[in-house]
């Protein structure tokens, strides 16, 4: 990978003098669409050769302008959901020398944080948050009656289907609070947006325009007043018919008590600037609903497929060649692919088998089955709640679901795995992919509580395979119908470790681990991917000088406890190895297991601390977690010391 | 308590004969009217004698018997969305004599349970689930080719305010399933519904009713019709015109792609079973707006408050009077009042501080706040995830919000509590009422997963009262300005310990737990409410018999490891006890310091065990999950012996 120092990289003039929003308010507005070209070629210079989120962005690009020419940042709070397009925001902000540094260990953040810059009003990550808090920031401050402060939530479509933005709809709606919410209506998640709202959107922005329809009401009622005076008088009188009885409700946000603007043309960085300024002095809840298209302004990602440039990596910003590097040799696999191509492979012998994702189709490679069996995979849209409780209707009816949910998406739908699929043993298989620290995307995205929230809950089976082959027999097994209860299959992002990874089925015996080799001195316990970590760790020791154990336990829940009795009674150094917080994951399953049945071996747990881990490449974090390779080598070092002694 | 048998309640003439669904169907519907009437009866005999949930089940007598009369249940799905108004459900369908077991240890469950009844299609408590599941089975049905299956979810305009049921209407709205929502408008939860919603139901059903506007739009374009033909065409124009623009969205539900029908009264079942056989021809996603009153057709239930009478307790039903049984002697009160009262309390002297409640202000006692600065307290309808995040928001402004959510709807805002609050490391201070087994409520509602999953969220501190001096303590240390870090107080459903409740309030230093008891054989540490069973098992036994400490740790986390070292050190026995789930609880913190310090004492870990608890009475459930104060006397004595045994 080529990596350029940020001074490879020069900002525009106009761009190059803009050190904070006090800059930007300097330059006059008639070059303020310069200002914006600038900064959309900075964004490309930048990411084509840094990598990092991309169409999202550069589709805000006029409106990140706007925002700060016209709003008080950061005294006025400006609030970005999920946050992956707020590149112009911090380039804007004091972060422009530093942007090269984007979503690289112990760089930039790849989404606002409130620890990196005061204008970072709330940290975000996960989807559908901002009006929540901007609520939250505008009741505050008519608690101290201050009401000019300006409390903005900028929202995509997409984020508007998540059922907290609802929520959060029909609170402020009912508060006479200073919050404007505006709308960025691109037709995008990640993947083309999904669900009912989008089509409203489409046509209140098009044929059916709110505007429009009053329009055409006047024009048409126009003609009848060649009628005479009675007439005018008539036509006066089912105008205002219409207007109290239907227009009031014609809207849904106006249904929700919103003031309802728009649609404005997301790119007229000059009207956005006219329209936030008039927005500013409306009190109460507000919604601008702009119209933006992700990619805008770069040639190829503007003509180019969306969901490819919403996060493209590097690529040649002169040809829009999208840079891969291609391996001398073959590589293994994602995770995500093999989940992929497994179900539709499953799913062709299995016709009870569906598919279901909370608009992560191409993130968690559903977009396959979607593909090859459209009625029997569904993309719900951003709604992780309604995933899950969807598939545990599906799963009444005798259909299996593999609902794939990233690991710290799944918090979004805890309760509704409690209590519609546990609390009642429907077989919904979950597919947890993104299982463990998540590399750039950082403390947002890294799953690492799985364990320890699903390993409480009665009647789960709770599995992480080590390997490809292990990941597809999971799926084979859970799908069987002598399985009867809820299951759980959690991998990392990235790539597995064979090649040759499209193995024949074999079914897996449910709470059985794997020993993978046998010893002497230490036992090394693993779930998961990180059991590879250990299994190098290991061949650094000769059997003579260090012997060590390792068994793949494949099961939190239930537990191998033939496997655990016969590792107890052998071993009196035990090392656990999880990509996962240690507060609580597989490691404390091991401990409760040995309480419960008197064993006294000394056990060291590795895995998360109990921190927020920053972003940065896994093998960067895994080295700091330790739990990479050198790290577990370490320990077993350490551990065999400690045991030399005691037996001294 | 007077308890009465079954028997003593004799069910009318036409409801004594109906035994399912089938014998309903034979009635002719000029007697549906007294089937209603003996229904509601029967709900006013039974409840009054035997307690439960009172309004919501009146408020929908008419419809429990018209969905049942018109639809071929339970071929037919039919999902009532948190369940507690399906009395009449179940009585209808075979549950009329043994409907007196409600609520009560081992009888029936106050809940729709598919383990219960086949006519239970989807087991329920929590609010909003409904659409969703009832969509999976239609899409099931659908990938069946089965047409004719209908799939009906009732939902109340309260649980409709969550956001998952929006999540599931913008699905539903995008796929052609047969689905029915029921949306039963009664302008309540347990309390007055808030938000937004609730008006525009209210616009929809009174002035400006959708049809009542389409009716006087015609009323008033029939007066120009006497301008002559040309007239005529344009007016017709003008009508095509409003009504392509404008009515297409002109309502909320209609906007998101459902047809929308009503408001139908929903008290006239004539009514209701004509529009129900209507809608069964109609295909794809349909919405019924039906208007009931909670608690109607009992003269006191429908005159008087309707929180009150949402689950009175027993009361006489002739008079209206509800039973209150007057202890000899002053009684603790209840936690939730304790927490009223002290937010108040609190309040006063601290302006920072604001109260949060999704729904639940009467349950939770914040409607003392409510009512005593209305302006600092918010119930923001049932959204427990906008809750968290708003609460967030403020917090980011430098309020202290108390956001108090029951236990096992904090599973509902799981998410928005690790990425929105802990993760940038802000102060709200989560009052988790309902901490442990619920009682009555049964499954849905124990919170026995909470110390679980926020013990390994890095930076929450996680706490629990034993009595009332120490919730309020609590209370007190987390609004100081020295604490910066999110905070979480748990206590039970109940009475506390304390009549004597308010103490002055002393500052507890963080992860600082108590020594109640000194001991040389066995240690017992508590935390929370079940201290005080731990107190009077230990009372069993003399000193000099089995000599018992006591220690009541206050805080999961950060636990205190002074205290654990002297505890590991001095003691070859421990028991811990705690009223959650026994698979990563307080018990497994207590492991995992003794593992990270290398302490090897036996370890006797009470709690709840790893199966769903069922509902009861709080004690009967304390007992059978072996937490109780005998079970505990139990666990002491055989813990001695086994050390006796050891150490002989």
């Amino acid at each position: 990978m080529k990596i350029l120092e940020g001074n490879g990289i020069n900002p525009g003039e106009l761009l190059a003098k803009i050190n904070s929003p006090d800059d930007l308010k300097k330059i006059p507005t008639h070059q303020l669409k310069q200002v914006c070209n600038e900064l959309r070629q900075f964004i490309v210079d930048v990411v084509s050769v840094k990598g990092g989120h991309f169409g999202a962005s550069l589709g805000v690009v006029e409106l990140s302008v706007a925002l700060h020419y016209i709003f008080n940042t950061p005294a006025d709070e400006l609030v970005w959901d999920v946050g992956h397009q707020a590149y112009g925001h911090k380039i804007l902000t004091g972060r422009r020398d530093i942007f090269h540094t984007n979503r690289i260990y112990k760089g930039l953040s790849g989404f606002p944080k409130r620890s990196e810059s005061i204008y970072d009003s709330f940290g975000v990550g996960h989807s559908s948050t901002s009006i929540s808090a901007a609520l939250g920031m505008a009741i505050a401050s008519k608690y101290k009656n201050n009401s000019t402060k300006q409390h903005i939530a900028v929202i995509g479509d997409g984020a508007m289907t998540g059922g907290m933005a609802f929520e959060a709809l029909n609170h402020a709606g009912s508060e006479n609070a200073n919050i404007l919410v505006i709308l960025n209506d691109n037709c995008m998640s990640i993947d083309p947006n999904v669900g009912a709202l989008k089509d409203y959107l489409t046509d209140i922005t098009t044929s059916h325009t709110y505007n429009k329809a009053k329009d055409k009401m006047w024009e048409l009622l126009g003609k009848i007043s060649k009628f005479g005076p009675n007439a005018q008088e008539i036509v006066s009188k089912v105008e205002n018919a219409i207007k109290s009885s239907l227009l009031k409700q014609s809207n849904l946000f106006e249904s929700l008590k919103f003031r309802y603007f728009g649609p404005v043309d997301g790119h007229d960085v000059d009207r956005l600037v006219k329209v936030l300024a008039d927005l500013k002095d409306i009190p109460g809840p507000k919604l601008l609903h702009i119209l933006t298209k992700k990619g805008k302004g770069y040639k190829f990602s503007e003509e180019g497929n969306e969901t490819l440039w919403h996060a493209p990596g590097l690529f040649n910003k002169e040809t829009g060649e999208i840079i891969k590097v291609t391996p001398q040799q073959p590589q293994p696999p994602k995770y995500q692919d093999v989940f992929g191509h497994t179900i539709v492979e499953l799913a062709e012998k299995n016709e009870k088998i569906m598919g279901i994702t909370p608009a992560m189709p191409s993130g968690c490679s559903l977009n396959m089955m979607m593909k090859a069996m459209p009625n029997r995979a569904f993309d719900v849209g951003i709604a992780e709640q309604h995933a899950v409780t969807f598939s545990a209707g599906l799963a009444t009816q005798g259909i299996v679901p593999f609902c794939n949910i990233y690991s710290s998406f799944m918090q979004r739908a805890y309760d509704q795995v409690l209590h519609d699929v546990a609390l009642q043993n429907l077989k919904v298989i979950f597919c947890l992919d993104r299982g463990g620290l998540a590399g750039a995307d950082g403390p947002t995205h890294h799953g690492v509580f799985d364990f320890a929230y699903f390993r409480c809950v009665p009647n789960m089976i709770v599995s992480a395979p080590m390997n490809e082959e292990e990941l597809r027999n999971l799926m084979y097994t859970a799908q069987l119908s002598e399985i009867t209860s809820p299951f759980s299959i959690r991998y990392p992002r990235g790539n597995g470790v064979m090649v040759n990874w499209k193995t024949p089925f074999k079914k897996i015996e449910i709470g059985k681990g794997r020993k993978l080799k046998d010893g002497k001195d230490i036992a090394i316990l693993t779930i998961g991917h990180p059991g590879n970590f250990a299994a190098e760790a290991i061949k650094q020791y000769a059997e003579a000088e260090i012997s060590i154990a390792h068994y793949d336990m494949r099961f939190v829940k239930p537990i191998d406890e033939e496997m655990l009795h016969e590792v107890c009674s052998k071993f009196k150094t035990i090392i656990t190895v999880e990509d996962h917080s240690i507060q609580g994951g597989f490691g404390s399953a091991v401990l409760e297991f040995m309480a419960d049945n008197d064993y006294a071996s000394r056990v060291i747990r590795l895995g998360v601390p109990d921190k927020w881990v920053e972003h940065g490449e896994q093998p960067e974090l895994y080295e700091e977690c330790g739990f990479s390779t050198k790290m577990i080598a370490k320990a077993i070092q350490q551990a065999h010391a400690i045991a030399l002694q005691k037996a001294m």
